[in-house]
């Protein structure tokens, strides 16, 4: 059904599927038409290729060549097609040292395996069928997933969530292709101007709710790369003090997140539910007017990137209006934390007062508060049930069929004729049926699983 | 048989097994009376406490206090005894995000297991008679293992190597014990004297046995942590580019081995069967009087430290006499590698012959001819088949066992009563019994089973 794209999928495929470096154990992966072939030239213990589906074994593994032996080990066997890639696969799992690792995979090539590329054993399991594109793209995704929120949308992701929503669609879709036909087959007056209406309607339905998924995509993204904050204010007033307060406050920083650029980010720190990203603004230092350019100019691209913008007021200096009326035009989330409320009372702000919060970053008072106002305004943005929109090559095409949508829309309202209606309402179902790889092209396949770790 | 030690045994215990970090899978394993419970509360799919030992199961992890899925994954349940630990054991294949490994580690504690202490798998895997203590540290040292030697030595004590060659040790020594009955029971002038003869030619022999033993583990720590090499020479005669000609002919760099501490260390290589350990010798600059010494000072310690001692001879300067004498002198392996004969002839040193290397370090020539002297000079000191100690507890034992029946051998020869000579033989035996652990201490235990990582 599906088109081959650059590998060879009849080769038998190795890999260690564990994260890399020295564990416990490791797991090594292999998977085709002659894993269990493969592997039992390696293996003394039972026979592999003799046993059941979905059982253990312990056994030696040697090298063949000089009958030494690198481990003792277990082989877990699942025949296909009841097994993640619908091939025969074995799991062996072996002593995580690099040098048995390295080994094995070693010995697996001279037996007759090949190394498997990046995200290799997904796309077997899409290929066969197991997954369509969007839940595999969501086994990726969950892997890298590191807070409750991103996982979350990976895992309904991966469970079909957005597969459902965009059946949904499709179905929509094709009552209004239906339709069309009905207005081909009978182009009398009256049928047209009925169904026309009908067809409108329905087109404009689907617009909107392609043009309200679309919309989720940059929720979406900045759950799973982490919500980008910035923490803007005077030098002084604490914003360092403040984040070093966060991040005491909860000690799960993630420093390490696959796709994100290390150079504009300070630190990446899970709170709640959610994973935010702190926007590096240093360089707010009011020495000359110079100077304060270049650290105005930095805040403000700080604050147009942001999702959420923490303006640090300090209480015990005069009122900055001029950032006030700078925030006030911002887009973003903005929270106006009152800091060094030990030394001095709040100043009373002209802005809604559910956006203040008294903090003193030097004794923790106000960070608690500080920290659920945060995760209250991502909640509040949608409900974890919603289909989210994570994945940039989604988007784009959620965006291109919106843009098809509309021009469906557009064509049935000007009166153009039925067939060449049909060719823009054949692009929208092109664009949703990419998302989930009924339609695909080798690039796209090649693109997609080779952001994947090898193993998986 | 054993005492209980630290931990409570009937704990059920969990943790992540495989490597730390984003993998394509993780495996969490569960160990205990309750560990098909306790999974069983997260776990949607068949029931695991119905089925049987060695098989694996496709089901849904999930939140049992809110129903939310955490993950779809593959359990694989061994039944005790047939297990690595003797107790009911779960592993659970899960996909490899921080964030999952660590909420399902959440999970089975909420559910009523109890995160695992390093190494306390294996601990369990030893009360219940499945290892016994040498075969146990073998498996922390196989995990640890990043040469083909340093595996091979620890597959062969995990296989029960030395736990054999001890075995055979107090065979000899319960025939001593015997031999010295007889002579308590039949205590007539004869006897004692005709068995006290063999009871010395028995004690000599053991003792010849535990001084080889003994003498195995300066090479065996070496194979281990990495045989430590120092290149020597003036500045200028190319120690730097020989050291990066010997990184650059074998890729396989190995900067983070366990125990070893940086400060002293430049680099590690795997060179064939081996890691070599390149002792930092910089600092040999002849600038001055003072900074010289400081120089020849250390260059003496990194040669003191050495099994191999690579001298790097300039053959476009006069011959350095004294630095000659004073590798004439060394203990270690000592390998002449004339450099710059891509520039000059080699000069004709009064060395061995069989010791010298004709070297260009920056075109690369004679680099192979000298990795194959480095790992020829140490496989040659010693067969693969031979039992190796690499534990310093094993060597320690040893010695001491080394000095009970040397002392053993004096008292039978000063004709000191069999009664008070077997005072002396119980010791030896002892420290015997302590490497294999049928004789230990909690003490002892928690030491050894500390050093493993959390998951084995």
């Amino acid at each position: 059904m599906m088109m081959e794209g650059l590998f060879d999928s009849t080769d038998t495929i190795c890999a260690i599927s564990t994260a890399p470096g020295v564990g416990g154990i490791a797991v090594a992966r292999i998977s085709g038409a002659k894993a269990l072939e493969c592997v039992d030239k390696l293996w003394r213990g039972k026979p592999l290729a003799g046993v059941a589906s979905h059982t253990a074994h312990l056994g030696t593994i040697i090298d063949p060549a000089d009958g030494s032996v690198l481990d003792q080990g277990v082989a877990t066997v699942f025949r296909g097609p009841n097994s993640f890639t619908g091939e025969d696969v074995v799991e062996l799992s072996i002593h995580g040292s690099r040098w048995i690792q390295r080994q094995l995979i070693s010995l697996l090539v001279a037996a007759g395996c090949r190394l498997a590329n990046p995200g290799e054993f997904t796309r077997r399991a899409f290929l066969a069928g197991k997954l369509d594109l969007a839940e595999a793209e969501a086994v990726a995704d969950l892997i890298a997933s590191s807070s409750r929120a991103s996982h979350r949308i990976a895992v309904s992701q991966m469970r079909g969530g957005i597969s459902r929503k965009l059946d949904a669609l499709r179905a929509e879709l094709l009552d209004l292709a239906s339709l069309l036909e009905l207005e081909l087959d009978f182009s009398e007056e009256e049928v047209e101007f009925a169904s026309r209406q009908r067809l409108i309607e329905l087109a404009d339905e689907v617009h909107g709710e392609l043009q309200r998924l679309g919309a989720t995509f940059a929720r979406g993204a900045a759950i799973k790369d982490g919500i980008p904050v910035a923490i803007v204010g005077r030098t002084n007033a604490g914003k360092s003090s403040l984040l070093n307060a966060l991040l005491g406050d909860d000690r799960a920083i993630v420093s390490d997140i696959h796709g994100t650029t290390r150079d504009t980010i300070e630190e990446t720190i899970e709170l709640g539910d959610y994973l935010f990203r702190f926007i590096d603004t240093a360089g707010l230092r009011a020495t000359d007017d110079s100077i304060e350019r270049i650290g105005i100019e930095r805040s403000r691209r700080a604050m147009q990137q942001a999702r959420i913008i923490i303006a640090v007021i300090d209480a015990t200096q005069p009122v900055d209006e001029e950032l006030l009326a700078e925030l006030a035009a911002a887009e973003a989330h903005v929270i106006y934390a009152i800091n060094k409320t030990d030394c001095a009372p709040a100043p009373s702000l002209a802005v809604e007062q559910g956006s203040v919060v008294a903090i003193s970053a030097l004794n923790g008072q106000g960070i608690d508060e500080l920290t659920d106002k945060m995760t209250a305004l991502i909640a509040e943005e949608g409900s974890d049930d919603d289909v989210i929109l994570t994945n940039a090559r989604h988007a784009e095409a959620i965006a291109a069929a919106t843009r098809s949508i509309s021009a469906t829309a557009d064509a049935l309202r000007s009166g153009i004729p039925a067939d060449l209606v049909a060719q823009d309402l054949r692009e929208t179902l092109h664009h949703l049926s990419a998302i989930t790889g009924t339609i695909s092209t080798p690039e796209i396949l090649a693109t997609i699983f080779s952001r994947f770790c090898v193993g998986k």
